[in-house]
């Protein structure tokens, strides 16, 4: 499959759904230098997971039995969102710790939703034999290609607004975001992929030369906790080659902390994972490089707006 | 005085001190129809107030006695910023319904505060004191010709970025935002008021033909709680036309919402202000009639990020 030409089609198929969502590049984030930011989680459901689950649905004939997911919370609801939008039922299987915020969002959207004790994996696990039981269409949440090709819409869009950089930071969770960037790309900038040091499930499966359970926890393991990297996302990392960066759940809080504090952006920590391999010199870019970050989540809990 | 070719100037004064704002269009706000959006709370201190404060700081001599400056928060933070960034002292008084964060913020920044009790007019009363007493160069935070000209490069920026629609609503308090936006566009687009039911300066303005002193209460006091609209307001705004609408707080309450839960922008009361006008229903465009709403704070309290 050409991904790529996939991800045209998949731009054109979301478009009117999904939100072409807003650029900018900003100074005064404590670096000597500026960052090009694309504001993804402003997409509809608070992160960019709308583009693949739109795709996906759009892609082809949706069954009687509707839709089925398994989701750290985010995925989950970009489904609901997307088979409401679309007049599919959805059941979403998420974790516990997908969070308060995440599940009560989730609910919000009408959507009929299972919470599963332990992490993404379990949750993974009933969606699967939801899907066997009753023949409803599951969306994967990061190794499909309709779901690679619907997230590699972001890069493209961010390329068709302009972006300079040399080097695009993006957060590594399944792989979704970053398989369907390296897709789009295929080599034309350098992709940083940065993890949480406690959720290194692309990191881990370099190391290995293949994919690989990794034990998955810390502050951004809702949205960052998938157990293995997935297939596609692997096989575009390792065959394009990529550099990947582990930061600290430190790192990570005190990026939520700067991106707010300086631009009054409110992220959940998966969103300003990427910022922090700067912010805490685990990437640090050369002196004519240019580089950009997308904040890709702000599922945050608790809500700060919830009485 | 040509205000426009002053904010030609201004832009150009002000350039690599204040960020150029990222700009979108949303859906899903509730509306039935696409609102295009600038979100200059993301500018530097959280608010559009840096324009005006470097542009009179690069306008001329700075006294040795530093700067002083009233304010409800955002001009404070604002002034203390660009003192800072260009190395003089600043002195500022704000009243106590600043609140906590804009407190927080002021202080953090480095500037000589003195929070005084009542509202804005009893910080403006000290500081003409300190500014007589001492020699200080005043910043005032709305009705002087480089603040309003400072803050009419937002709307000059705006259009460089694209800007389509017909009609711009923007949130009034002093008047200097909105002073600016008429001064650059000069009726080239229709622009609406948009004020607080509690706080309506210009409203009351536009009725008695002249700037008349209101009471001013409300969510959003601190913010746009100016007991009267400044000369220049009044002036472009009397000469050129202007709709006004007034909006309770209670639709500012939810329109913060809404630019939370759909968008993930979380705005102070004063930043949702503008496009409370739409989500109530106090300004309602016509079917061809194209909207864009001006985000113009976000220092909101509690700190929703404060452990």
């Amino acid at each position: 499959m050409d991904l790529k030409s996939e991800i045209a089609k998949a731009a054109e198929r979301i478009a009117g759904h999904v939100r072409r969502t807003p650029v900018g590049t900003l100074d005064g984030l404590g670096l000597a230098y500026p960052v090009e930011v694309k504001l993804e989680q402003m997409q509809h459901t608070g992160s960019f997971k709308a583009r693949g689950a739109f795709n996906t649905l759009l892609s082809g004939p949706v069954p009687q039995a509707g839709l089925v997911a398994a989701s750290g919370g985010n995925h989950g609801a970009a489904v609901a969102y997307a088979a409401r939008a679309l007049g599919h039922n959805a059941r979403i299987y998420v974790p516990e710790i997908a969070g308060p915020s995440k599940i009560a969002l989730i609910r919000d959207l009408g959507a009929d939703l299972v919470v599963v004790p332990g992490a993404y994996a379990e949750a993974a696990d009933r969606a699967a034999e939801w899907q066997e039981t009753t023949g409803a269409m599951q969306i994967h949440a990061y190794d499909a290609p309709a779901t690679v090709t619907g997230q590699g819409t972001c890069m493209a869009e961010w390329e068709d607004q302009g972006l300079q950089a040399d080097t695009v930071l993006i957060a590594v969770g399944g792989g979704g975001l970053i398989g369907g960037a390296l897709a789009w790309l295929q080599g034309r900038r350098k992709v940083v992929a940065v993890e949480p040091e406690r959720a290194p499930t692309l990191n881990a499966a370099l190391a290995a030369g293949r994919p690989v359970p990794v034990d998955v926890s810390g502050v951004a393991a809702n949205a960052l906790g998938a157990r293995q990297i997935g297939n596609i996302c692997f096989d575009l990392a390792s065959s394009q080659g990529i550099e990947s960066a582990l930061v600290s759940d430190d790192a990570i809080i005190a990026a939520q902390a700067t991106l707010w504090k300086s631009a009054r952006q409110l992220v959940e920590p998966a969103g300003a994972t990427a910022l922090a391999a700067l912010t805490s010199g685990a990437y640090v870019p050369q002196p004519d490089e240019r580089v950009a970050v997308l904040i890709c989540g702000a599922n945050i809990a608790p809500d700060p707006l919830a009485k």
